[in-house]
């Protein structure tokens, strides 16, 4: 078994890569561009193993991230956010270096761009496609016209497509709900897609979410997709029907610290500042912030029943369990925790280790 | 104004220094000693405020944070989550080095490094006071007896006496409620310190939370106070009274990346990747992940009324607004968000600049 000592992100190796592979052939089948988003692992090892399969062109949420890959060799970006026009000068600077693509909704941010900029970025409009969170309304026509004219007219600036995240999938309770959600995603691109038919033959369309990919079979209608989350997926995506248990690639192994028998708690370093405080509710209302897995040789059991990780405050974890696992445990084991939102846990402890022992930097 | 480019931690400094004087000046008057938790800034140089005041003693969270400090200079640390014995080693290069107490709930992991220490540790008992977080029951005078009895026979522990933390004080709605917690407290931390008076006289009584060492005037019967996140407090401590508006001396100045009209939304670059997923109901029941204010000179200004950071993703945040301010603010304008939960923030971001323009490292 592994060295704990502290809180520490565990990869099932096996399990990411067999999750990668399977992405990747159902884009090829469906013949879509696959440009994983990397927000979620933020690791340069774990970039890699995506490059080995063959992907050249990634997405990153910020400027940041992307210097980041750039430093690391990629030459094909996508900024997901909306963008940053404080970050100009970054922005620039990574234009010159690599095929940059930026994301936005405005024709003020894109003026201030094709004023500022030297050399040329790809942009993407967002569209709002029913998660409201930003973009441009999906019937809002005009202020689409708008927007491709200027880029039309500018020089710094190539229009690329549309870009949307449809991230209502996240709060569904059905599989056919996540399917009922794409359905709605595609037909209502293409409606704005068909309206610049004339204008524009080439405008690409970009989709984002995790649930989406991973339950639809063949991707129809689109020319990319930019799942994240998938590499490792966590409860979220179970919950909502996304993945199975197996498919879960990432854990956090956390020490026992602490017992609390009149109540068949178990207390571990690792809570808000290990795992995040994303949570699901139980049936009965109460949070779910982690299930607990036991590391058994180079693999992780299924979750315990009766189990689970009820509360987090910065640095403890409060399990709550049976009486039996209760009286197994004890302080200075270490107990794995499968988390609710992965891309939060990574973004917190940065570095991983496989199951098998190699050391992953961030 | 500051040039802010990304999101960042901006600090009044005024306002955490007075913070500052003021606890320190309660505990001198009180005659309590003040070993404040430096989990909440984790900074060297914020660290050297504290200095300056006078304070030598301090608290930390994890045997990470204490060997972060004690490369700082700092040579008295409390680590208060309970003891991680797989930590062993570390504990142990600590202890050679500076005056270091630990803190446990079982005799099973004193047990352990009485067997596995070569240098000598301060050991706090855990109470659990009502939190149900960890620690020994305060009624449960068999285990606190077995416990220092292991202790006052042991050659590498030192029995300090006894911590608690009331984190119940987070949970309420009124200043009364939060006084009631203290007073409770404080009579059961001294019913066990009476039952053992004649044993170990030296019986010294530790107590931790922010809002009842921000609210009780004076402190009568305890040795210690372990506040940590008075130095900048936030949202969480005023919406239960125990800090003012004024008195919240941490803001994340975030940039303007999009605007949704239809809804009155602005969007921010800075989410749950920079301010953490901590938040408060609205009457309405709806989340509050954060306040807005505004920069002006060297201040900023009181909360923006009718708006608040109602929603947070990854990296995006999504504010509701006025017509009045959403007109106003346009896409690369820089707003200040109050934070829900300045210690998971600072863990977050983890510099800071000042608002008179110093760089402040983690």
């Amino acid at each position: 078994m592994l060295k704990i000592t502290k809180p520490t992100m565990v990869l099932d190796r096996r399990k990411c890569l067999r999750n990668l592979a399977d992405m990747k052939e159902k884009a090829r089948s469906s013949e879509v561009d696959f440009r994983p988003h990397f927000k979620t692992h933020q690791s340069a090892l774990i970039g890699n193993w995506f490059r080995k399969a063959g992907i050249h062109s990634i997405t990153v949420s910020t400027v940041s991230m992307a210097r980041k890959f750039c430093n690391y060799g990629w030459k094909d970006i996508t900024i997901s956010l909306p963008v940053n026009i404080l970050e100009v000068s970054e922005i620039n600077e990574l234009a010159k270096e690599l095929n940059l693509n930026i994301v936005t909704e405005s024709a003020e941010a894109l003026q201030f761009l094709e004023s500022n900029l030297t050399y040329g970025v790809g942009v993407y409009i967002k569209v709002d496609t029913g998660y409201n969170r930003s973009g441009i309304g999906w019937k809002d026509l005009k202020q689409f016209s708008e927007i491709i004219k200027f880029i039309k007219g500018a020089s710094k600036l190539e229009f690329i497509g549309l870009l949307t995240h449809s991230g209502q999938t996240y709060h569904v309770e059905t599989r056919t709900e996540i399917i009922e959600i794409y359905n709605d995603t595609v037909l209502k691109m293409n409606y704005i897609r068909e309206h610049f038919q004339d204008d524009v033959p080439e405008m690409k369309i970009s989709i984002g979410d995790t649930p989406s990919c991973s339950l639809v079979q063949k991707f129809t209608g689109i020319d990319e997709i930019r799942p994240g989350n998938f590499i490792f997926y966590d409860l979220m995506q179970y919950s909502i029907g996304a993945c199975s248990m197996d498919q879960i690639g990432l854990s956090v192994a956390c020490p026992v610290i602490a017992k609390s028998p009149q109540r068949n708690e178990i207390v571990i370093y690792g809570g808000a500042a290990q795992l995040s405080k994303d949570f699901l509710f139980k049936s009965s209302g109460d949070r779910i912030y982690g299930y607990v897995v036991l590391y058994e040789g180079e693999e992780w059991t299924r979750p315990v029943k009766g189990t689970y990780l009820a509360r987090v405050t910065q640095d403890h974890g409060i399990i709550k369990t049976t009486g039996e696992l209760f009286n197994r445990v004890k302080r200075g084991d270490v107990l794995g925790i499968l988390p609710v939102h992965s891309c939060l846990t990574a973004n917190l402890l940065k570095t991983y280790v496989t199951l098998d022992g190699e050391n992953i930097d961030y």
